[in-house]
């Protein structure tokens, strides 16, 4: 079976690939095999599952995972020894190590270099050696693909545009003209890159358009979700710094940059010209404001809007708590009326401010 | 003229798509004919318009529709016998009789089936009878269509993706490989599923791929609005249920269960691992953390961020009610500081806490 | 050098565009040459450069741009009689001006009139003089596209859709059929226009689709960002009037109508049946519910839910100001309890309501 590998040639590619750091110690027989991953409930023998959220220990206790990597903490609370799974894996960070291993059982399909002959492709463009364009994209004039790069069927990549080696764009992304992506990145369908920023400006109770003459620029190792959008720089460019993650229906504007390793998760909205720091968190449909920077480290919790500069790293959150509606529907006006609550709070204070004591005579 | 028909043979049609339980009575003229719908205040004598909601009762009263669907009450409100439209249905649920009525006149366009002289059809690929494959469709090895599917221009279907008997995939949707679309399902333009999950491990200040080895899988009468995206599962799948109904720009991620008949309204999004339960309905824009569980026939109000599990059937909000920005301005500051207003209550109860003709003396 | 003009040619060219009420005034150097714009920070002796936002004034007292367009007051504050950039324009709006000036030195480039050999055409559609059709398109039967409209790669035109004369749909826009786009629309690659509403009436626990037979009719001058959603209409149609912006990722819904000069940002959502004025701007993010009417000249916070009719033109904000996550915590627990916070108030009012003189004896 394509795949299968024993606990011990696991934890050895795991090794290789992830370097020293990720030290696990195997428990249990080490020459179990197993040729796919499952989560804790549905694993079978052949299956390597893992425990990283202590909320799924009972799931741990039961499963039938033939392989479970967890914490020493966790193996000495679920298991006797010798009960349990037939190999345990036990490693300080169960799910990075669960990441690697997973990226060993199932490795990335070898793209077939080949070029659809249903594309439409400029002379012009340059497609490095094991470059594969889809079937029906659209290469325009000075293009360059990388090698080894993977364009997917249905895609658009405007003149000029620049993929770098390894990257892999899945069926129908779009990216404007002069735009620019690293090495190794994966863009997800759907996408488009470099479309105009949203700038214009009011004359006589219209609005002028400002040429967006910028580009995006992203670097190596980012992944971009499907439906994401990542506008042009109006005059300088959009930057997507190397290692970040975009989810789904993300959209940035024109002139953001954002830091290196940052995680955004769907359909979170960055206004235009705001710079986000490096390992950044931000939580789904967070929204953040135009012109406004972002401290490095920053964790903003899902639908939070941030409307000012984050100085300082941190973990930040306002979201109005959900409620039944009619309880809501009080908390409402009253949240309508809270400068009027306060004032009855002072009212009170400014009469009873002393204490009954000193106040009687 | 296609599609008229007297009201007679309208209740007669509806009747035989509804079934019983959508009792009707005719006022007026049971052969007035009709060919189209319209709302209240543009339905002319050859339209049928309905009246649901009280609101629109005045334009009711005034309505040119040539035949009326509404309740007996609103009915006994708004006309005099003999006055009004010419021919009344009177029903307990109008919007759901128009609902049939309109899909009695404006039957959809039966597809013919045809294979694109520009579509990319893998040999491989099974297309059942009376099925359709629009111009640059991309159909890849292992694809099963089913008898009478649609699949739309510039649609993509990965490899052994299998789409059910009766579904419409309109122009520029894409399925990744081994996603399974149901029977009678209806996708609009731009959707996208069974792109990645977002699913990444923390190493040494970057973050690592887990693959996403799981599919979507969907079930038989299920619509899915534009740009919608729906990620695989990273282990397990990502499931929606028959009759689930999905509005534009809603994201959903890994290994969400989507229970069946549940209405989900446009821009909302789902994080990964959430299970919603049957028959809940989703305002637009709600936002749905990850790993909770949703009970069935929850309601939860547009724009809200449900933050953990809903374990009871009701009705759910959590929105910041608008003002204008001066006096949110001085809102959202005391909001800033409610525990300081709470803790000046607190001081004022511990003073007077006791009534005044105790404290005196 | 292209698009290499004087600042003297340049203001005469702005004037030409602009018609007379943008006047402005030249000091310096008036045959000075730019050829591009630049932000202040990166701008050099062929740049020109503004300030419209007093925030960044310190960036343009030290600008290394050869012409900057500013105020007249921001004129006095920043220079000495003779310092500064090489060129000066002084004017009342200087962004205003400043937008004019990039597009006459980044002029559109003509589209070269061309109908790709890979484009899917009906005969029976009618495309006019000078108009240009990309690689992979689509053009069904009965649409009519205007005198030197761009219709890009991969786009799809359903049955007799019209496109205006000069609109440029860039690659990947996707069109239902009958909808009508004006003259000199910019539509992103992504968007969707006429699209299904979501109209569903309920029936024995499952949902009725209600035939959406409206069209969305766009009007001219209407910009369209990517992978944004317009919905036609359930009966009537949806509307979007001349003039209007609309970011990446909006969604409208069926009915609505979006009054002439309107700007959108992006991730705004609108449900169905919704009518917002001329001249109104919604900020990021912002959700308008459905079935209201919001006034012309509205202007809505970003992150912001409007529920219920705008009726006066005005400011209008509903965010709940984030925090740390810890104080939120705390906020979250008052906020779910305020009624019962106004209970102690008026607990307290009721037993001190009246002056301490007056209680005491």
């Amino acid at each position: 079976m394509p795949g299968e590998l024993s606990i011990e040639q696991l934890v050895a590619a795991v090794s290789q690939r992830a370097g020293p750091g990720l030290a696990v110690r195997i428990e249990g027989n080490a020459l179990h095999r197993v040729s796919a991953v499952a989560p804790l409930q549905a694993a079978q023998a052949a299956d390597l599952s893992f425990l990283a959220n202590p909320r799924y220990r009972p799931h741990a206790a039961n499963t039938g995972a033939g392989a479970l990597v967890l914490t020493a903490v966790d193996r000495a609370a679920l298991f006797a020894t010798g009960a349990g799974p037939r190999a345990l894996v036990i490693c300080e960070a169960p799910y990075t190590w669960f990441a690697f291993a997973a990226q060993v059982l199932f490795p990335e399909e070898p793209a077939t270099a080949a070029r659809a002959p249903s594309a439409v492709v400029d002379p012009s463009a340059r497609v490095e050696e094991g470059a594969s364009i889809g079937p029906q994209a659209v290469i325009e004039a000075g293009v360059r693909i990388g090698r080894g790069a993977q364009v997917g069927a249905g895609c658009y990549l405007g003149p000029d545009v620049q993929v770098g080696a390894g990257s892999r764009l899945h069926p129908g992304v779009r990216v404007y003209h002069g735009c620019r992506i690293g090495a190794r990145c994966i863009i997800h369908s759907g996408a488009v890159i470099g479309a105009d920023g949203f700038g214009f400006a009011p004359y006589r109770g219209a609005w002028v358009k400002i040429p967006q003459v910028g580009i995006v620029a992203i670097g190596d190792d980012v992944e971009i979700g499907a439906c994401s959008t990542i506008d042009r720089g109006a005059m300088g460019d959009t930057v997507i710094e190397d290692g970040v993650k975009i989810d789904n229906q993300v959209q940035i504007g024109h002139n953001c940059r954002i830091g290196a390793h940052t995680a955004i998760a769907g359909c979170v909205g960055i206004a235009g010209s705001t710079t986000i720091g490096r390992g950044c968190q931000l939580g789904g449909a967070a929204m953040i404001q135009g012109h406004i920077t972002i401290a490095d480290g920053c964790v903003v919790s899902g639908a939070t809007a941030i409307t000012r500069d984050l100085r300082e790293p941190g973990f930040y959150t306002g979201i109005f708590p959900f409620m039944t509606n009619r309880k809501w529907e009080r908390s409402a006006v009253l949240l309508r009326n809270l400068d009027e609550l306060r004032e009855r709070v002072r009212v009170l204070e400014s009469r009873f401010g002393r204490p009954p004591s000193e106040s009687d005579s």
